[in-house]
């Protein structure tokens, strides 16, 4: 299982699909086939590893990180081809969490092919952890990465912002962009920063989506569709976090991170619908300006939202706090 | 010299008096006498050295980590000790930045004694950071410590504020009142939060000098006076940063741990009386409430205070920030 999860990083992200990776073991203890997925319309890694192994496929045990899907999208259902190559044993890490695809190891077993799951279930799915959550819940995994001062300004008295913080900090939020199946900002950012929002790291193999949310109509003149023929852009004309969720989702977007602004924000906030917090603190006090969140209609301490730190670094000059939600503490 | 630093270390805070540490050496090489100095009316480290050295003193190199005073205060220039004990040579550290003791090294010369400093220097200064800073600066070393959420809040909106930070983060700032010779708040915070200001650390040895800057006299029933039998307090009925830090220094104040509040702290940051900030961020959202900064007249982003990260870490579930003034990105 340890090579299949290697054999699964191979690819960099196979979005919207998920990470796996396939090792094939002959009775001997003989590696006959490996393969991963590469991305919509590439082979799963399981018909890919069986294409290598050919006829040594047969009475072979295959070790894949995922539960083998059992339907037809882009490519046949991966029973199918298991079945198909004789394939003697089935081991699996994760189970499908995915609706559509689930039910491959009971479709294993009825075709009588002795079939385990679970093995390094959690490395698993750590390969495909925002593709897991989506499944799970129904909806992407939201990431919010915000830049402020020490007293939470995102902006001086006279609008001034660029830059809160330093040249890393912002080398690293492309870094989060290139994690990020979408990237999302609401109108007002748009209409006060003209962001482009692509990665633009030298590496990087694959654009997030680009998303701006809220009901005025996108400028013909913004960098953001200026950069269009870079990466795709899209337009959802409602603030509300639920819609713009479904909306993408529809899309086959798994993760998003959201970029702002403090409006947007708050309002996913509000949803609890941010997972995650990217918080980039600047060594700088202003006193006054515009506030990383507007009222959030909180009044007591007790009832202030909580959040758990799970990494702590300065990037830079700057401090990243990565935090998400406390359960455990919050009152809401 | 990494002795006689050892042996300085062995005070913990001789306050108002800096540490120092001495080792007498033989001719031949043997450490005939060593000494430090315990605080206020205690011998200095190279009397403590002589004493132990007795006849064997005559002759010997003196490694002191201080450069040895000139003065008669509660004891006899050590310059005077050095000389009545034959030493033959004297090595010292740090030149002696208190200008009612320096001329040490020339009045050793002058004697016919072999002086040279600098030895070890900036570790020697080290052991008296606080201390050198004020001899150098006229003033007492000032530390702001604040905690605050995430979006610079020190209170909710009904105003509760206990507690921001956690029982961890509390307990750090114990450590920081046990290291300064005084801790400070505004009367503002007396008013809101009558707090009593000492260190409840069990080993501690000496109580900070707690006090209370403002117009406003001091109630009677105020838990800072109660505690009073514990440990010193003081009034300073002047708000003005420049008089309340005079005011300390005549009391042999050499560092201040100022506490809050937000108006007080406005008053020395934009004095330019903060040496060093300790911001406790505890990861919560509260979106409105009282600010850790009032305005300080800062209109643009070019404008904001800036500050150095020079440590960071997680204390309980919070993050303390340890800064100090960024003078090569300040723009005032």
């Amino acid at each position: 299982m340890q090579r299949a999860i290697e054999l699964a990083r191979q690819s960099a992200n196979p979005s919207p699909n998920p990470r796996v990776g396939c090792v094939l073991i002959s009775p001997d203890g003989d590696v006959v086939g490996e393969g991963w997925h590469d991305g919509p319309d590439r082979p799963h890694a399981e018909v890919v590893a069986i294409t290598e192994a050919g006829q040594r496929a047969a009475g072979a045990t295959a070790v894949v990180t995922l539960e083998p899907c059992n339907h037809t999208g882009r490519t046949g259902p991966c029973v199918q081809a298991l079945v198909d190559a004789g394939v003697g044993r089935v081991i699996y890490g994760q189970s499908d969490p995915n609706p559509e695809a689930a039910g491959g190891a009971g479709q294993l077993r009825a075709a009588g092919i002795q079939t385990e799951g679970g093995l390094m279930a959690a490395e698993a799915r750590d390969l495909n952890y925002t593709w897991s959550f989506a499944m799970e819940h129904g909806r992407p995994w939201v990431r919010w990465k915000t830049a402020a001062t020490l007293d939470g300004r995102v902006a001086a008295v006279d609008g001034s912002s660029r830059w809160i913080t330093g040249e890393e900090a912002r080398e690293d939020v492309h870094l989060l962009r290139a994690e990020a199946d979408a990237v999302m900002v609401g109108t007002g950012t748009l209409f006060s920063d003209d962001p482009e929002l692509t990665c633009r790291l030298p590496e990087v193999q694959r654009q997030p989506l680009r998303v701006v949310v809220g009901q005025r109509a996108v400028p013909a003149k913004a960098r953001i569709r200026l950069a269009e023929p870079m990466s795709a852009f899209v337009h959802v004309p409602n603030r509300q976090p639920e819609y713009a969720l479904a909306e993408l989702r529809r899309r086959g977007v798994h993760s998003v991170l959201l970029e702002g602004g403090p409006t947007l924000a708050r309002a996913f906030l509000k949803a609890g619908l941010v997972d995650s917090i990217t918080w980039y603190c600047a060594p700088l006090l202003l006193g006054a300006g515009r506030e990383v969140v507007p009222s959030l209609g909180i009044a007591s301490l007790a009832a202030a939202m909580r959040f758990k730190v799970s990494q702590l670094r300065q990037v830079g000059d700057d401090v990243r706090i990565d935090m998400e939600p406390d359960p455990g503490l919050d009152g809401s």
